[in-house]
């Protein structure tokens, strides 16, 4: 990944050098592992683990006679290990070593991703919190709709957030495996109980059954549920770039100070944060495409999926980790206009309660259906081609067919957005235990 | 889905006449409930359950005037029901009905695809007991690497498969859900209560908090689900294209009688039917982009991603269906050609034991690395020079380096495919309970 | 593709009846060309013609037992003509007769599609025209920018729709091909002499090399080139729908009498065209990947795009047909709002002139770069401070530090839209040959 | 792209450095221009000239602070330039200057994509013209159909090549041109005879018409036609890994002295190589799918692309290159064995020719269909049967139906690959012209 998108701890995992140390824990793992069963002496194990080591350049320099990076990797160690590295990489084929340690890097890098979403989980929560009982515009179609709960927009992040968060769970699973098993499967160089002891060593449970290497498709999983959770994230960034549009402004992005949109034109700020975040969920989709075609290979492995996997594993990990921890910032410091929200509930004129009025008259008036619709339509009608100039409201209240029918105050009350907040709590109460988390942060 | 590829069970459950009689399902649902409630006069659900109905042309026939579906479809129903009519959908927003239909249709379809596995599941574990012990060549990059044990090839995709069965049913929990929660998910015109009823009838769980719709990550994880099981599936009849291959006749497809390959070349058994799910895989994987671009929607919800389910939803649940169906048939009728296996073993004229020559060379024997290298790759590459037409184990035979050091007879167990057939028993073990499931299927 | 997203035209082209229809014409054309090189007697070429026929039941019936849609289909026409019957499909390959058919189709459909492209086109201009001098507020990131013509919105997408129809030329010059070339291409049974009569009768260039078919970038070009006049059109859609927002309404999709947004809810016109329109370039993109991942295919060939293309080749061009149709009729009946787009342009109070005005101080005023920022950022964070109460033009005539340097006529001048409109003209000029069709179009 | 993908002239191109260099390149055109039309003092442009200088740190530096990096980058190249820098970017969007740079950029890869397709190119029509009389098995569906000339294959990789290079040109075509038009597309602050200037500095087609930037199918288009370049490459690849085979031998990617497949197996030449061709044709793919997501942008532009673009296209660039560059290396080198090309052909016992014995008997026996088939059925059948030890001649040798009808030598010359070879020199005729390049290439 670009330098301007990376995030210190994954490009620090996926770091060749980083790469190559984990590849040597591995190895490490195995000769502590044969070790114990016999096959290296004691001495020739202490040797090792005193002296092994490598450098980057050393390796890349034998890399690039043999043309097999692992083949380079052992041999690099080997030369500073010296008599006892012919112990080293026992029985060995390569995959077993860099699945196994691919393994190590994508279940961490995953665990950095899950910690950087409940850290963006809990402003979520925060938000939901502070903006439970505030009325706004609910749209459908980009068209107001009726009266909500601004914190209820939140509160439905956080719900898909946390099925973001089972689907790379469940991911985490599937990769949280070594193989130890040979160049087809079948431990002819090795053990199962090699393999046991090597995966016990790096907290990783052996695959159940494998070929030369570990199946892709728990590979595709991380990078489909990478993507989902892009498309999460661009639905948030999303509903922020339309509230901060300059005919809504409802919400913006932070502006850092010394941040230029436009010097000159201080109405000019650009969501430009959360339209990276957007642009950023379809690099994840094509990731997950690229991870989806590695599954099917040849008999018991081709490596047509290396190259892509150098590629795209560290740039699917940056750009999501990125994305979640920009949102977390942007979130943070989310400023919303409380007074435009408000006044946004009216541009309409108060049309978005005709749907109630509507019903108030059929339920409590006893209007018949034809009459009913009669006096909302022509009302709404009129409210909406005066461009609401005269509310929807007013227009009501002098309608001779209301006037003997109703008490002007019935008719107001159903102009109240508390109607519609009525179950905001209830529908809170349902995550109560996940508003524990944010109780505790704030303390 | 056209006609060729479509699976009846699929299509009948997304067929329009069938899907608004889930619609209906779910408004008679509402109906009960708002009885319940007290909101119906329990006449007037008497009345309605006793009329229901509709037909698919005449809702068609208003929904060319109202250009709404749903809209049509109350229309038509409520003529049918006559005065107690006007207490149908009541309360509702039409995604309330849309979607908590669309929710039992796809968790019934996912239904149908985990039990299409489950049979698909059941001819691999069988081919998988039948060939345990049947060696075979393992190969990597196309290439002949070391023996291996036939059933270990199906073992691996039983196992992918349950990863895949786990995936689905983790989507399929996901969209098990209902929601009853109104134009912008506040209940204005509903309530909880009413959701719980109505989702309790349908045998779904209430969403924990919606907007106008439930949340598009549940739909994208199906089909992401459903594109990964794809890439099982195609990797399975890849594997069984390559085995069919002129030059291998391993394996071949079932061929009907009176299927024309060409009549006049028997040798042409294409693997026709192993290519097309190779083939549709690449569709699952275009809906499964698809899908992924329906989760970031205006606001609240906008409509844009009402178009693509419509096609792509059937789609992908026939295409799947049709591939694991196709596939079951096919490993249910997979012939394979145990002498012809056994004798791939041996094209390369023994070379590829030569890692376990190497080993004994230098475990047994106490070769220095460099000698056991040199006895080794001089045999190995003469060998492959004379096109295997003197065998390896001849080559070394005749050597004059190993004459003294061993017994011929050493030699040639080390070309023995018990070896490295000696932990597929353990292997198998492993997934005995899994087993259990064609013992029964025996009986 | 689903009933409701079909296209006459296109579902008429692709259907199973005509598809073999115009294999036969295929087919027939070869008995032409084989009798005018000798290898088909007249008698029995006339034979042919007059009794070459088929039902599509009885070529599935015969199918069902040869799985082999060829042989079934020149078995039922071969029952029909009888004993010259033998005189069928002579020298021919499947695909021979196939991949020329289909090559037929997808020329067909692209000229359909390029047809309506057409027409789509120039409603597209009629409204560049109609609005050529009409300001409008230009956007960026959705915040107010500066003003611009809103015919040059128009021009815009006549621009990049020539753009789309280049890339469609192409595609059907890529596909406008046929191959009689045999089973690998080596014209074994049949010769290049016939290919290029066949070709002749069929309106076709021959294919200069091909194996036993076609090679499938020619068809992954068609699909990319349909994807991508998907992103065209949506690009036109989203733009409707951001300007027929609640908050917006500058301009709305026709709705028909009738058609029901909500009854009570006059407000309520939701774009539904143009949001359907989004969510199905969705589809192009998707079936854009299946086809490009269809270009590797194993040697000579292998059948795994098949099943694909016969449900994508219909499925994009059905929906792409549909796309530009449907957004054809949106921009026959688009409604703008003059009046809102006007009273638009003042949404900031007069911020989106801030830029002009800053120029006007810095060259024509000779202010220094910090006075000039200073004048301008102080009263534009006044006007954006006071929500655009006081305007912007308001704030700088009662600046001191402008009254002595300038006229207020001046700086009223300042805030004209003629300015931003000045190259209007000279823009439109450009296209002044795309302008005749409306003309004519006009008579 | 990580290190070990990159390819030196297309990172170089992308550097952060040269791409703020051709930045500068655009501002200075810029300069140039506006002196010409006065609006610049000729001793302030040549102050510019000699002063414009900038470093990469510097403008990191204070982009941290503006959060804007064509403000940072210019304020960079001011500080350096002093008084006269007040010139610098007048009357200039960032995007004029970003998107025009972008368009050079992009022209220039494409320039260098197009090189090496051309080196590429050559030596496949070198291996095409080598191998054009060389007989081989064609393959369809992976299963041996008829003999066909080794060159063909060939031939046709280079047909496909030609037409990725139109699509490419086009695609160059459409994106060789500059934008200098302002904010909104309307000239406001520059003027049409500035960008007429400028384009032509810079060697440049001005766009007909923009608005804040270039549209984005014109992106799409580059990435497509790359998607498309690497699905023919991975077909070529594709090709090679099938023939390397350890059942296949034909052909093989050519092996590094010293480089390890694996030391003890002489036969385990691995087509790594192709494999990653193979592989990285997934990334271009996925790489497509994000650039068609870029089209539809809001209004004149919303910046969700940008973040997409810094990552995909010197990723696809690079990928690209290095594929056709790894490509070209692989067959220069490619290694293939006639003698098992030969060989091959006959591992049918001669079923290969069977199409051709039956239209033999058929046309020039005047044998009836029944009888013929029968003949060639029923030796088919029992070639097939003892798996070729007895060839397929050999049994229509000893057939009694065959024997007085006709000379054994007419029947053994049906089993002549000369006769499948035939018009292989007409075919190869169509390209006379292209292979002018290797007869100078020769020289």
């Amino acid at each position: 990944m670009i330098a301007r998108y990376s995030e210190k701890d994954i490009a620090a995992l996926w770091d060749e050098e980083n790469r190559l140390k984990i590849m040597l824990d591995v190895e490490l793992a195995v000769a502590k592992a044969w070790c114990e069963l016999g096959r290296i002496p004691k001495d020739a194990l202490e040797d090792i683990l005193a002296k092994a080591a490598f450098t980057v350049e050393r390796v890349q320099e034998i890399e690039k006679k043999t043309q097999h990076d692992v083949v380079a990797f052992v041999s690099a160690v080997a030369e500073n290990v010296g008599a006892s590295g012919k112990y080293l990489h026992l029985g060995m084929t390569s995959s077993d070593i860099l699945d196994t340690a691919s393994s190590m890097m994508l279940r961490d890098s995953l665990i950095i991703i899950l910690d950087a979403l409940k850290n963006l989980d809990i402003e979520i929560l925060k938000l939901a919190k502070k903006y439970q009982h505030l009325p706004c515009i609910g749209r459908t179609h980009g068209i107001h709709a009726e009266p909500m709960s601004m914190g209820l927009k939140f509160l439905n992040w956080h719900s898909e957030l946390k099925r973001d968060q089972e689907r790379l769970e469940l991911a985490k699973d599937h990769v949280s495996v070594g193989k130890i098993s040979g160049a087809v499967g079948t431990y002819a160089m090795s053990s199962p109980e090699l393999e046991v002891k090597v995966c016990g060593l790096l907290n990783l449970t052996p695959a159940k059954v494998s070929n030369q290497i570990l199946q892709r498709d728990r590979h595709a999983e991380i990078l489909n549920a990478l993507a989902i959770l892009g498309g999460t994230l661009e639905r948030i960034a999303l509903e922020i770039r339309h509230l901060q549009r300059t005919e809504v402004q409802e919400a913006f992005e932070p502006f850092g100070v010394g941040q230029k949109g436009s010097s000159a034109m201080p109405h000019k700020r650009n969501p430009i944060k959360c339209e990276r975040i957007c642009g950023m969920a379809r690099l994840l989709r094509g990731y997950a495409l690229t991870g989806m075609e590695n599954i099917a290979l040849w008999h018991e492995r081709d490596i047509s999926h290396s190259s892509t996997e150098r590629v795209i594993w560290p740039d699917a990990f940056n750009i999501a980790a990125f994305m979640l921890r920009s949102l977390t910032k942007i979130l943070k410091g989310l400023s919303v206009d409380e007074n435009r929200v408000k006044s946004d509930l009216n541009i309409t004129g108060g049309l978005v309660y005709s749907q109630r009025v509507l019903t108030f008259l059929l339920d409590e008036l006893n209007f018949s259906r034809e009459a009913a619709y009669a006096i909302v339509q022509e009302n709404a009608m009129k409210t909406a081609q005066c461009q609401a100039r005269v509310s929807f409201l007013d227009m009501l209240l002098s309608d001779e067919r209301l006037k003997d029918a109703v008490e002007p105050e019935k008719i107001k009350e159903l102009f109240e957005n508390d109607f519609y907040l009525r179950f905001v709590d209830e529908i809170f109460n349902r995550f109560a235990e996940d508003f524990e988390i944010i109780k505790s942060a704030d303390e």
